[in-house]
This record gives structure tokens, sequence and C-alpha cells, in this order.
């Protein structure tokens, strides 16, 4: 058998750079996205969306848009089951999911799903949403955090009573619930600290501006069985959303992924897909539903926009003994913001005795919010990274240093509770220290800034098969959407396991049908717990292998070990083929091509939930250069050091470095969802909603760090969030340094920056 | 753990006939076969097919039909790799197979594919194949078995000497192959019996008749992975065939199955996939090849013609004493005619101490012959079960009395070798003898015939994966065509193991990618070996389940039991759970929801070669009524009796059973391949070619017997093949016994009928 010591082993294809698999068809443009697909007979549908920012619906008539030419079916919340209230399944309110979905009774945001429209054209689609009259009763909105809090503020949900209270409240509130993270005796070491400092942070709701609109199709026949294509972060979740929301066994659905066009967490939910079933239900014909952009914008989940307070104390000598929290985030118009997360993460780098972490989660007239990379992570960074620096600052110690002698390590408590194993934290803050970048020199104007970021990945369950073909090559079957290379990585550990070249595999992203349940792709869990279900499954091979070598040889298999893709005799089993004058070994390609004859086809497979996930660290530092004329800022230099564990395809891991630093350097200078006093989103367009493009940004470098993760059997940590945690603090951090002004609100963007500057007397 | 005993288990859903899941989509015309298929930017491919019935290939010359608007590529067997001659693989020799997808110097058999062609259009593609210029040196060409075996016949392969032989010839021979099964002292036997009779039969070339022409689709992108849409008895087949011929990694190639209407063993094989595949990848573009029904005659396996002679001694008292049997069977213009399934067959019904059986593979300027419903048998039964219906009205016994005395039974050793373990042969003797219709009046004209049929049934590799679903239903994935209802057989046996309802199980035919190898669909295979591997896939999921169950509990996996769709504690895990207040039993459905935290995913699969095929025994009993005019004979009633071991869905074993009975007759009555003095098929349309349609029929009694095949674990034999053997010389005994006249000469046409009445004065 293999020996799977991720530390020690000498790895063929691990750590090499393959061309991935999907690369030719995606460069050609024979890749299938989700709006790709068309059916002969196919219908297409359009959402009528809210114009409300919060309204009561009175009644809806669509008899107008039905007798349309071409119309072939309206459908409204009451063509879909109504869930009761308290229906969940984990961390998923499949209640409100349904009401987002489509709304029933009320409207709470604008552009919040009325109505759906199938018809033969989108033309025609879209002309009789025009045709739908709807009713409203418009209601008073609240779009700021704070004052969704404050008494007196209009109530979105009316059953609503915030959860995590100590004493059950009687009053409805947009508080949805409150959670708390607690260690020591906070306001004793506060007292006792040196100094204190307090912030108060502001960040902005931003977009994950993935590429691809939302896109499927879906065919129901006339006994129920349904098939939808569609682009997400996982076809599983489709599948199991689309059966519980619309009362469905999910063996009736069938979920065909398509390539997915960036997802960043946002693909992690169900918009269009339950609507397309139903549509096609009633019509008989196979719909497609495309999301425009601005549709994209104004009714799917962005990121949250929060405030928090961060209080931290600190002795002169470097140790911060003390940090008190408050965050305060967005959830849009349903519950689920990612508070949870970010009170984790706040203080995850540090190793601190005493702190207070309180979470709130708040409701107000936005789209629900959704997951973006390492979900609430880098509001929280922001205030805690620039406070670090600040304190940096006025200690006159090295960021890095500071960082350095408060940082977890191997047997620290995490802030949220766990014993960390190995973690590469100090060694990224000592990798970064050593790069040219950290003392170069800096130009007029310029700044330099660093922090640290961090995540703690996720496990869940993945499902693989490894199929070995009569001729020796195999095939890899998974169920996770391929977003960041992921094909490559797990053909790379198959053809390690099998002892194969990495192109004698080929690696699937599967439908539902054809592999066992895996879980979203997100949380940066694939290359590690897919990852380990294709080693387990493709271990499975090995062993059958192993077998049926050894009972063609007529030898214990115990005596039977795999190298280099082939069967070898060891022990008295080699003896005893040496003394028949055999061969002691047997490559992969003759066991396939015998294994008809000695015992049937050999597969492999593992499904699992993966435990042991990787806390990820990274470090970044960047240079920038501020205009103080009009207050924008330029990124001259940016290097990033992330901990990867092990770099299964070091491409991937250096481009989620590099596209988790330009997403967080967009959050940080210019991203934001600007609302008018009706509650209408401004700015629903990439030419109003500015995000970073390849001018924007200089190459951005990167050094990957690798601590082998003691629990995967390679040593892999997922490397998808973490690198999008630094940049808004080291970015805030570097225009400190170039300017004294201290950013506390996203965006940086010229205008913001430009006052402070001015307010500062520095512009 | 399921209790597995075939013989003794009550069953709730084996034995019943749920709708097959796959119904609604066939009535309503959602299911897509072969042709129901197409891709944007299309191409479409017709094949070039020799004019002459031998001839040797000078010069191609496509220059001109490259010249025309919308012809994108032309190929020739210069376009594909030349495999050397004895490439072979267990039955299949890929040299002979690549020569017969394009052929490669000589053209043996009129219709031979030369060249192929894709175009953007059908018509294109067409007036394509008249622009290409072959030059051919014609040769002199053979149709009949006995003059290809004569001495200075036409010899189609130069390198060809007849394998089997006790000495090596040096002369090439259109004899492939001799081979030979022989018992006792046939000669001496035969001298010793109280008489003799020796007769000689002929049968016709017959083609399976399906309805739908063999179809596909191929893409083939730019970095070689390929995906073939193709209707086939075997999509694994079609994947390994194709990458053989083409020297491809089967990792390059991904099969998806379409659905197919009709097989019958000729779809084993490949003609126009390789072709499809070739010419996508010339071109870049997907490439579909749809035959015409002409070329489906002219160019698919046909069913061999045969020359039989059969000589059987017997006493005065009933017993069968001794068998000399010579088969010559057409192999058709490559090597590889069922003759050695025929001579299995043959005498497999009989207890004989002293035989011998030789069979001859003889090749001639005919299509190569492919499978049809037990291969081989039903011509050998024609000779076989004649002369017994002979030597009955001879000994004036009732001829199941004759068939009862000399019937095989457990121990008795097989003519082909092995013993046989539980058969049904005498239980379906018995049971037709008790049935009315062997007793009913006969009206003038009238005869009553019956005769027995036997098949070995196969076994093969079979893959299954069984999917539990977060909700509790399941997803059965496998990997044979359902040609017969075996999706419904299959979720039967799923539903029994799981122990949940047959519409909460989604049976799947998967394409190559997503389940382990399957063999073909063939060898009444699917439903025993298939199912076998469903119903280990099936128990590897109970397993699980009581595992987590065990978890759960807190209790030894050893006292958890699995009834009814539940994990059920039992001796001191029962007593435990008592003691805590518990419930001793958890739904599937249950565990199927917490699976996420109780190890994550539960899929079952299993890979085998099945053994124990059961061999499978018929009688029919057939009533016909006499045309003395014409020779026209009607099917007045016909019953057919079939142990089929453990029917799993009847409803699809009577339908084998009536569809075998079909076959059958139309082989008897009416099918051959007419061809003209220059080797020209003049009958290749179902005008000319005249199967039997329901008009023709009576309906098809059927009694289904039960004796459980020992070596499954329900006790399935497989059903589909055997059905077919027994109708010609049922039919041939009726016939005689209404008219006095032996027809020894396949088809029993009205033509044929008419002369053989005349000549003995009965018309």
């Amino acid at each position: 058998m293999t020996d799977s010591n991720g530390s020690d082993r000498k790895f063929k294809w691990v750590g090499t750079r393959p061309i991935r698999h999907d690369g030719v068809d995606k460069v050609t443009g024979r890749a299938h996205y989700g709006a790709d697909f068309d059916l002969p007979g196919m219908l297409h549908a359009h959402v009528l969306r809210s114009p409300h920012a919060h309204a009561r619906i009175r009644r809806i008539d669509a008899s107008k848009a039905l007798a349309l030419e071409g119309v072939k079916a309206v459908i409204t919340s009451d063509d879909i089951p109504e869930l009761p209230l308290d229906e969940a399944s984990g961390p998923t309110n499949f209640s409100d999911l349904s009401r987002n979905v489509l709304a029933r009774d009320k409207v709470l945001y604008h552009g919040h799903a009325v109505a759906a429209v199938a018809a033969t054209s989108t033309r025609i689609a879209q002309e009789a949403l025009s045709l739908i009259e709807v009713d409203y009763e418009p209601l008073p909105h609240v779009l700021d955090i704070r004052a969704a809090m404050a008494p007196g503020a209009p109530i979105l949900h009316d059953h609503m009573r915030t959860k995590g209270l100590k004493e059950a409240p009687d009053e409805p509130s947009n508080i949805a619930s409150k959670m708390e993270l607690t260690r020591g005796d906070v306001d004793q070491a506060l007292a006792e600290a040196d100094f204190v400092i307090e912030r108060e942070f502001e960040t902005a709701t931003v977009h994950q501006g993935y590429i691809e609109p939302h896109a499927c199709v879906a065919q129901t026949n006339e006994d129920g069985q349904t098939t939808v294509w569609a682009s997400s972060q996982g076809h599983f979740m489709i599948r199991a959303y689309s059966a519980r929301l619309l009362r469905l066994d999910i063996s009736q659905i069938k979920v065909i992924p398509m390539e997915i066009g960036g997802g960043f967490g946002g693909k992690t939910t169900v918009y269009l897909e339950p609507l397309a079933i139903v549509l096609s239900r009633k019509t008989g014909r196979p719909v497609k539903a495309v999301m425009t952009r601005e549709e994209v914008f104004r009714a799917t989940g962005p990121a949250p926009a929060t405030l928090i307070n961060v209080k931290f104390g600190a002795n002169r000598d470097g140790k911060i003994v003390a940090a008190k929290c408050e965050l305060f985030y967005e959830a849009g118009a349903f519950p689920g913001s990612p508070v949870a997360a970010g009170a984790m993460c706040i203080l995850a780098p540090f190793d601190l005795d005493h702190f207070t972490i309180e979470g709130y989660d708040v409701v107000l007239n936005k789209p629900k919010t959704a997951a973006y990379r390492a979900p609430g992570a880098p509001p929280a960074a922001f205030a805690a990274e620039t406070v670090i620096d600040e304190i940096a600052r006025e200690l006159e110690i090295d960021p890095l240093d500071l960082r350095r002698n408060n940082a977890v390590s191997k047997g620290s408590q995490a802030a949220y509770g766990p014993k960390f194993s190995d973690i590469g934290l100090i060694e990224t803050l000592d990798a970064l220290r050593k790069h040219p970048h950290y003392e170069a020199p800096l130009g007029e104007n310029q700044g330099r800034g660093c922090a640290v970021g961090f995540w703690f990945n996720a496990g869940m369950q993945s499902s693989a098969e490894v199929k070995l073909n009569e001729d020796g090559t195999a095939v890899v079957v998974e169920g996770c959407p391929d977003i960041g290379g992921s094909r490559a990585s797990l053909a790379i550990m198959a053809a390690e396991e099998l002892g194969i070249d990495v192109y004698k595999v080929r690696p699937v992203v599967a439908d539902t049908e054809a592999v066992g349940i895996n879980d979203n792709t997100g949380g940066s869990r694939v290359t590690f717990a897919t990852g380990m279900a294709v080693i387990e499954a493709s271990q499975d091979v090995v062993r059958q292998c192993c077998e049926r070598a050894a009972n063609i040889w007529d030898i214990d298999a115990k005596d039977v070990i795999w190298q280099d893709g082939c069967a070898v005799a060891t022990g008295d089993g080699a003896k005893k083929l040496d003394e028949e004058g055999k061969l002691p070994s047997m490559p992969i390609a003759e066991i396939a091509a015998g294994a008809a004859r000695t015992g049937g086809p050999i597969t492999g497979k593992a499904s699992l939930n993966a435990r042991g996930a990787g806390p990820a660290f990274a470090v970044h530092l960047v240079d920038v250069e501020v205009d103080r004329e009009t207050g924008k800022v330029d990124i001259v230099r940016y290097t990033t050091v992330q901990d990867a564990g092990r770099a299964i395809h070091p491409s991937y891991v250096e481009g989620q470095m590099q596209g988790g630093a330009a997403q967080g350097i967009g959050w940080a200078l210019n991203e934001e969802y600007v609302y008018d006093a009706d509650g209408v989103l401004a700015n629903p367009g990439f030419l109003d909603y500015r995000m970073p493009v390849a001018l924007d940004l200089p190459m951005i470098d990167t050094v990957v760090v690798e601590v082998p993760n003691p629990r995967h059997p390679y040593g892999v940590r997922g490397v998808g969030e973490v690198p999008i945690v630094p940049p808004i603090p080291a970015i805030a951090n570097a225009i400190h340094d170039a300017t004294g002004v201290r950013m506390r609100k996203l965006p940086m963007s010229p205008p913001n920056l430009l006052a402070e500057l001015t307010r500062a007397g520095r512009a």
C-alpha cells in the first residue's frame, strides 16, 4: 500500500504544474457555462421584481400577461408550497429561502422576485412582465444598520424575535440574533493594560462580481422527473434545495453541472432553479432562465455592509493583553449574515487570554446576503489589523514583530475554541520578513502596509470515485464544480496514488446521479476534502490491484506493495516468484487488462465528511501611492505570503492568492452598493460598480509557505479564501504610512480618502 | 444484514409489476434514441459502400467530393490506424473489426464501408458520396456455404488458415475454424441403437430487425477528448472498441448511452462510431451518423445462414442413446459465426452418454454476422428438436414424454461440459403438460407442435452503485442499456434490499464515466449479473446504515439488523435502548438525513464478473393452420413455458417470452436474405424482408416457471434469449402435424412450403 505521510513523502506529481485537464476546452470556448445550453422547444423565463424596497403585496393579476401570444405560464408564490416559518436544516432556513425565491405577502427589497413568466422568447417574456399587475401597499423601509437596530425602525418580519439573548424578547426586532465568544476577564485586563485603543469601522455592501450571471435550464417530464442544467458552486445543493422548496423527492431531480464563471460564495444557493422547474412543470417544456447583470446586482446575495467596534489593550512590551469586539453585520432581507464567521476570525491570529466578541445579525431592506470568499472575515480583519498597525506605531515596533510576538502557534487555543495543531502563521510572517519587498525603498507619496488574514477552512462532505479503465488509464469522478483548477489538482492526487501519468487520468465533475453527495465548492474545501476522497478512492483501487496481483501470483496479498504504478511482490512472495522464474512486478495496465478475468472491473470510491481542515494564515504586503489631489490610490507593489499546507498544483494556489488579493483590493478601494432614498440600488452594473481590472493592478507576487496540515494525507490546507482577508487592512495601513491618515470606512475611494485627507489637512 | 436466500425469502417488491421508471418518457416521446440528438454546428456523415461483393480497391480519389461546397472531410482506411492482422482480445479480432469498419485493400461484401464523408447537410454528404471515385478490381465472390468450403472457392482472406485442425494447413481456406465436442463412443452407440435418424437442415440469413437504425454523434475536442452519444447494447464496448481501433486512451473517450430501439445482439459492435470520431477530429465539429434501413440490412451483422447435419440413435424404449451433429455456420466476411454456441446448445437438453458435435466457421461474401438473441441456438434446435419429434412419432410416444425421459436435470453433465445445478427443464415440460392448450382440440388443416429450447446465459462484468439521497430516496446507477425493462427490475431489487418504495428509487443507465465497466446488455445477463451488482451495492448501503445507527445508538453493529427500511436494534443493543427509553428502530430517511454528521454520504458500489449464470430452458407449444393452396401458415395459438429462476418483474419476463417467440415465428416462416447473382441483397427493407407484425400473431400465452438459480441471491436466471430457440422446430413440428410434411429448410414460407406440399402430394 501507498505510504501517505504528507511531510516526508517524495512526490512525483504533487507540486508539479500540468496543463489543467479542462484548459483546452476553456480557451477554445468549447466549455459550456450556465447560459450555453439550449433544448428544442425551450421557453425563456424572466422574473418580475419588486419596484419597492418594502411593501405588502395585496394582489397579483397575471391575466393580461397570460393573454399575450407566446406566454405559456406565469407563476407567483401561490404556485410553490408555503413552507412553515421555522423550516430549517442546519444553517439554511428554507422558509426564508422560499420567500426569497418568490416573495410571499411582502416584498422586502427592491428587486425581490414577485412572479416569473415563461414565454417562447425572451422578448415576449420581458413584455409579459410589464403586463403583470401587482397591487402593492408600500411600507417604510430601512437601509442603514444603525437605523435598523434603532427603536421604532420599520420591522421586516413581524414574527422575528432576537435569538441568543439571555431573556427571550416579546417584541419583534430586526436583530435576528446575537452571538458571543468570550475568554478570561476582558474588562479587568483592559483596565490593567498599559494603553487601550478603541476604534469603529464601517464597510460597505459589496458584490462578489462573478463574471457569469446566474443561469439554468430545467426540464420536468410528465412523470415529474426533473433535470436541471445549472451553473453553481454545488449541484447537490441545487438538487437538495429545489427538492425541499418544491416538496419533491430528491430522487426526482437530477442536476447537471455546467462550468461556472465565478462564484466566490455567491452561487451557494438557489434563485432561478425552483422557478424554472415549476415553469417547466406547468408548461411541459424546458425552461431557461438567465439573469441580467442588473438582476445579479439587485437580487442576488452581496456581502454585507458591517459596523465593527474594537478595543485592544496592550502593554509597552508589545504584548496584546485583551480585546473587546462588537460586530454588526447586515443580513439583508432575511437573517443569515456571516457575522459568526467574522467573530470567529477577528481575533484568531492572536494568542489572547482575555477577550469578548459579540456579533449581531441584522435584517434590513437589501437583498439577502450570500457568502463571499472567507465570508465575514475581511471586515473583521480590517478592524483588528488596522488597530494592530496603530499599536505597532504607538510602540514603534515593526508591525511584523508585533504580530509575531502575539501570534498563535501549535498548541494555542484559537479564539473560537479549538487548539491549533500545526499552523503556519509564524512561518508566513518570517517568509515575508525575508522577502526583498519588505525592505525595498518607497517613492514619494508612497506608503507600505501589511496585514495578516485568517480563515479556518472547511471540510464537509465529499464523494469521489476512481475508475480503472481496461487500458490502465483512469477516470476520477467527483462532484464539486471546478472553480479554481480542482480538476487538475484532483487528477494529480489520483496520478500520485495510482502511479500513472497525470494525463492518463480524466477528472470529471459529475452530475448528481453519477457520484455520491458533494457539498458545495466553497470553504476552500475542494482540494482538501474532495482531494481526501480522491486519495481514498485511489487507494481503494490500488488495494484491489495488489489483491488481484497477489491472486494471479498465488502469493499472500500482504507481500504485495504498490510502487510506481506496479504491484510489486516482496518478502516470501518475491521469493516464490523468483523460484518460478517470474517477474515480481505487474504494471497497472496489465492488471487492468486482465481485470475481467480476475474478478471484474476495478473501481474505488470514498464518501466522507472531512475532518481536520487546516486553518490558513496569510500575510500581505502592499505599497500604495496616494494622489493627494484626487484621493486616488494606486497599488504599486503587492506581495502575498500564505501557508498552503501543501501546494498540489502551485499555479492554482498562486492563482487563488492573486485572485483573493485582487478582490480584496477592489473591496478596499472602490466597491460599494450605492442606494438612493427609495432603497433602489443606483449602481447595478460594472460601469458604476467599479471592480479592479488588470490595468488597475500590478503583478501580485506570491510566496507559498508549506506547513503540512497533519490531518490531510498530503498536508493540504485550503487556500481559496484567506487571501481576500488581509488586503483591506494592508491597504489602509499603507495609506496611513503614505499620508498619516487612518481610513476606517470603506471604500477608501478617491472621494472618501480625499475627504479624510482634507479633514486632516493633508490633501 | 439482509437475508438473501433466494428460495425461501418473502419478497415485497420482487414479483410485482410497478410501472417502469422509463415508461412515461417512452410513451410521451421524451426518451432520446440514437438519432434524436443534435449539437450546434453539427456535420452529417454518410458512408460510401462497396457496389461489389468482392473486389480489390486499387485507388480512392476523393478530390471531387472534397471540392463540393459544404463537404468538410472525407476519410478512408488511410485515416485510421492499420492494425496488425492478429490483433485480438478474447473473441474480438480488432484487425477484422477495423477492416469491417472501413475496408482496407479489399471489399468483401456488397455494402462494405469504403469511405465516409462529413458535410454540412445529409443531402450534401450523400451527393459527395457519388463524387468519390473508387477504382475497383472485381474478384469472384461466393455466397453459398457449401460453395465457400469447396476446393477452388474464391478465397476471401489469403492469410487465413483453418484453425482447430489436428494439422495446421498450408493452404488458405474460407473455413476459419473447426471445433468439436465429444463424449463416449458415438459410432458404436449409433451402431447399437434400435434405429437411427439422420437429417440435414438449412436455415437462411436473417436480420435482428431492430426498429432503430444505428446512429451516433461524436464530438472530438481540440485536446483529443471525445464524447460519443450512441444507441447500442453497450457503451463501454463502444468506448473500448473505438479506443482500440483508433489508438486512443480509453480515458479520452466518454460514451453517453442513448435509449436503444432494439438490438437483439446486433448492437454489440461498432460500425459508425469510429468513423464519426475520426471525422469529428478532422473537422473540429460534432459529427452525426445515422444509417438508413437499407444500410442496416446490407452492412450490419445479420444472423448466419447455416447447414446442419444431425444423426440421432434411439432405442424402442424411448431412450436416445447417441447423437452426431455437424454444424456449418456462415460467419460473413470475417470469422466469428456463433457456431460454437450452436454446438454447445444443440444437445444440451439431452442426457446423453455418446455424442460428437463438430462446428465449422465459414467466411463468404456477406456482411459479418453479429449476435442475434441466443446466437446460433435456433438453427441448432431446429435440427435437433425436429428429429426428436420424428423419433416421438416413430415411437408413438408423446413428444413431451420423450423429452422428459431424456431430459437433463440437476447433476446431469451438460453436453458442453459442466454439471448442471438446479435447472427447470422437467418443470417446464410438466407445466406445459398441465396447460389447457396441450389437450385443446384442433381444427381442420391445423397441427400442433412443441419444442424445447436451451440457452446457457451469461454472467460477465457488471458494476452498479446505489446512492442514498439526503431524504432517504435512492439512485441506482448502472451501465447496461435498458432494452427489456431492466431499469424497473434493478429498481425493484434495490427497493427490496433497502426496504423503500420502488418509486423512491431512481434507476439510471449511466455514461462510461459515471459507473464502473459494464459489459454489453446481452446474453440475458442484465437482470442476473447487473442485478447481482445492484443487490451487492444496496447491501453495501444497508451495512453502512446499520453501522451509522449502531454508532448513533452507541451499541455494537452486530446487534443491528435491517428490516423494512429500518435499522433495528436486537439483543444487547435493544436492551440498552430499552433501558434508555429509546425506540429501537431508525428509518432509512432518518439515517440519510443525518449522514453528514455521522460520517458523510452513504453510497454503495459493486463491480463483479458474475459467475453462476443459470441455464434456461423453455418449451413452446404452437398450433398452426396451413393453407394448402398457398402454403401460408397461420399461427393459431401459441404458448410459451419458461423457467425464469425468479421473475423480478413478471411483465418483462413475459415480454421477453413473447418477443422471443414472435421473432422465432418470423425466422421460421418468412425471414430470409435474398441475394442476386452479383451478391447484392435484393430485399433490404421491411416491405420485402417480411417480419411478423401484431396482425400476424395471436396473443402469445406465457407460463413462468420459477426454479431458483442457486447462484443468484434472488434465484434469477436470464430470460431474454431462450424464447427464440424453440419456435422454429415447434412450428416445423406443427406443420408436420397438420400436413405430414417435414420442413427442414427455412423459411417455411408459402412458396417453400407449397413446393414441399406439392412434392409430397399434399397440396
